[in-house]
């Protein structure tokens, strides 16, 4: 059905033009209409102290269901240049009758203050398709949240009705931890020959998969490919997996030939088999909502504290100081 | 001259058990003492409140001068596999004569709380020189800085006589761009034909970086070294450098081969003189003191606001929210 009082021309950042109330959004989203989940996204993600009450709002209004829901939560990780825009639209052209949300924890550049080429070269053959809606998060805010709303974000895309979530993450580092801990299922994607091999296992990465995918698994580097995906397979067997009773699988793919999604997704479907059993999915879910919960403090609290007006003079004062050449910050102490 | 005082033999974590007052540990760690400096960075990286006070202390009596240090800051980068800790092996045996602090910020595993393999696999020959001392620094803390008592650690380290800090990031993220606000000199070290072209564009990094080294330019891979070294130029070239009047040198290097230290020693030679010109190394790391007590803010803004009285019964309340079942993360606000 959609909303007429949405107009979908507006783009990010125009929440306050778009005169929509908060309840003709939630009941935009709730219809499907990609105009009204975008501008709710861009609701969420605002971190204008004007918008929390509305945001609020917003997510009573569409009701998510942060433990039942029964969309896919999948995170598809992996160090810069292993394929991981190419990966994910092979997979979502095996899939062409489910819906996609693809949320890119965009690595903004802290200079210009936006991204750089960011979402024009990737997935270009994807953000044309009907059942696909693409949206970057930024990583990079005022509070040092890494996709400090990508949890909510994703809430609304499952009430939109997009039932595969895919939070594709940069490279390393905390985004990983945290995006480990909104997704049911987090694959690792692993360049061949790279020495990836030992690295992740190293950066403790492999300890948050619960898939490893061997990528660019064509032509010459076939074998390449399959030696690490026995490196891989050799060193989970040896380090404890994430379930106790489940090993993580490992498979050499290739995007490029287009060889290997179906067995991806077969193992997938493995995982929600599992996942069903004794109630293994909710039981994770219900873990991560106190995870949850320890960001948003985070972030409440340092925006509450700087609201404090004693806080502010000492800021101010600590701020002259440091202008007038103080250079011992650690004496400037809260 | 050493202090008597310090146990050699104490390990990390052990600062309570030193007995070394404040005093002692300055002195040790100003005459050069690695036990007084190990003992001195343990206290500064302790996040107990009982030990801010005497962390403060020691910082204020080893006196390090952010500003006008001569140490070099140096920060390496690059995706996991690049070669980060080979070429930092091979830049140290080019300077036998100077003083190298190798400071990782430590990819530590969030599951097992320490790192699997981490210190052990590398930088094996230099960690047993006497001109080098290597540190593992915590990325993960509970207030959740990356590498939040980095640029503490690296003062303590200058003031024991150790002039060369070369500061090792994993990969990409925030860490990378924290330590960029902390160093004089960002070395991006990128895969030959890896696409990390593209990708360290896309990513905003090779904005940070004053020197990108094309690693592994070895073998059969020297062409794609040069070809990626061709590339990297000519993206450089169009985006607009660090300094609008001075470009950024692009290196093709083999650490396996032994090959082009020199030259980097000579492009960070160029940054000296560069940076001694019209006090540009001043400006820059004032710069950055604004950078540095942004981030302390966060970390003493947290720790203030969870000691109070108030703030702790409504993180009972809402802990006790979750565990009854509530998964309305969004309204358990502060």
């Amino acid at each position: 059905m959609g909303n007429k009082n949405i107009n979908p021309n507006l783009k990010k950042g125009a929440y306050a033009q778009s005169n929509s109330s908060v309840a003709e959004l939630a009941e935009g989203i709730r219809a499907g209409d990609r105009a009204a989940l975008s501008l709710g996204i861009t609701l969420i993600e605002s971190n204008h102290p004007t918008y929390l009450q509305k945001s609020m709002e917003l997510l009573d209004l569409v009701k998510p269901d942060y433990i039942r829901s029964s969309a896919h939560r999948i995170a598809i990780s992996g160090s810069p240049g292993v394929g991981k825009s190419t990966l994910i639209e092979s997979l979502i052209q095996e899939k062409p009758k489910a819906k996609f949300a693809i949320l890119t924890i965009d690595p903004s550049s802290e200079q210009t203050k936006g991204s750089i080429l960011g979402d024009k070269t990737r997935m270009e053959s994807s953000s044309t398709l009907p059942n696909v809606f693409i949206r970057p998060s930024p990583s990079n805010n005022v509070l040092g949240g890494v996709g400090s709303k990508t949890r909510e974000v994703m809430l609304l895309c499952e009430a939109a009705g997009f039932d595969h979530i895919i939070i594709e993450t940069v490279g390393v580092g905390q985004s990983e931890t945290i995006v480990s801990k909104m997704v049911d299922l987090f694959i690792l994607l692993v360049l061949p020959g790279s020495g990836d091999e030992i690295q992740g296992i190293k950066r403790g990465i492999v300890e948050l998969a619960d898939l490893v995918i061997v990528t660019k698994s064509d032509n010459e580097r076939v074998n390449i490919a399959k030696q690490s995906a026995r490196a891989f397979k050799n060193a989970l067997h040896i380090l404890s997996g994430k379930y106790s009773n489940k090993s993580i699988p490992v498979l050499a793919v290739s995007s490029y030939d287009n060889k290997g999604m179906d067995i991806i997704w077969e193992e997938v479907q493995n995982y929600k088999t599992y996942f069903s059993e004794e109630e293994r999915l909710i039981k994770l879910r219900q873990s991560q909502v106190f995870h949850w919960y320890e960001q948003q403090l985070k972030e409440d609290i340092y925006r509450k504290y700087l609201a404090d007006e004693k806080v502010q003079l000492k800021l101010a004062e600590h701020r002259k100081e440091i202008e007038k050449g103080s250079v011992n910050v650690w004496k400037m102490r809260f």
